[in-house]
């Protein structure tokens, strides 16, 4: 992805964001960050990246659909390989809301996300990204 | 880890905190989230887990010195197989600030956390967990 070089100069290399999108796109599950009423909190959800946004199902009686109401969030994905020192992530930060549009329901319904936990969630998150931004990073002594 | 007839009844199951702290101590890479000035953020960090706290290093000039001065934290790590939909994640929930004790920095310097990113790294950040909770989730069609 890199050339020697450029891996000798910087430890931290930028994701494109158009390859953070495609990252996006391609994978399912992420993590969601938002600041509680008792503090930060990180929480995992399967989601699909689907008209720009990022967008999870959620329980109405849950602990996620506090977002439903315009709350910022950020919402991060990453691979990361311990054993060999190297990962990337990509994090999107913006807005949460609940999806009301009738239409959208209906898309998302038939081709949006699916919890893998079973129980009720009918109830759609969607993230507006104001900012997606992505990083590799590598151990300091693959140089 | 259960039987049949317990994930018939639940989509998630708890990991006991014994358990969680056992995990925490295994792992080197996990995701911090806070409140940044201009909404909730989360960055992977890699971390050592030494006498029941979280250690990173990172710059004193990076955007986690700002975690120096008692802020409130998530702390989260995580296994995620998108193939099979199946997971476990911690939460740690609690306070970060920066290490000045000298004992505690020299212990660190010898035993504690090595970033995998070069540059200067020499600030110590500890998270004092207030809380920590941890979850099995597979997918419905597991049952």
């Amino acid at each position: 992805m890199t050339s020697p070089s450029e891996r000798h100069t910087s430890h931290f290399e930028v994701i494109p964001e158009s390859r953070c999108k495609e990252l996006l796109a391609v994978h399912t599950a992420g993590r969601i960050g938002w600041n509680a009423p008792d503090g930060p909190e990180i929480l995992p959800v399967t989601y699909a990246y689907h008209n720009n946004e990022i967008v999870f199902r959620t329980s109405p009686h849950g602990v996620l659909s506090s977002l439903e109401r315009r709350v910022r969030v950020a919402f991060e994905i990453d691979e990361i390989y311990e054993d060999v020192q190297t990962g990337w992530n990509v994090l999107v930060r913006g807005t949460a809301r609940g999806v009301t549009n009738r239409y959208s329901l209906t898309t998302l319904w038939k081709n949006g996300p699916v919890p893998w936990a079973s129980g009720v969630r009918n109830s759609f998150i969607a993230i507006t990204p104001e900012r997606i931004s992505g990083r590799v990073v590598r151990a300091a002594f693959v140089d």
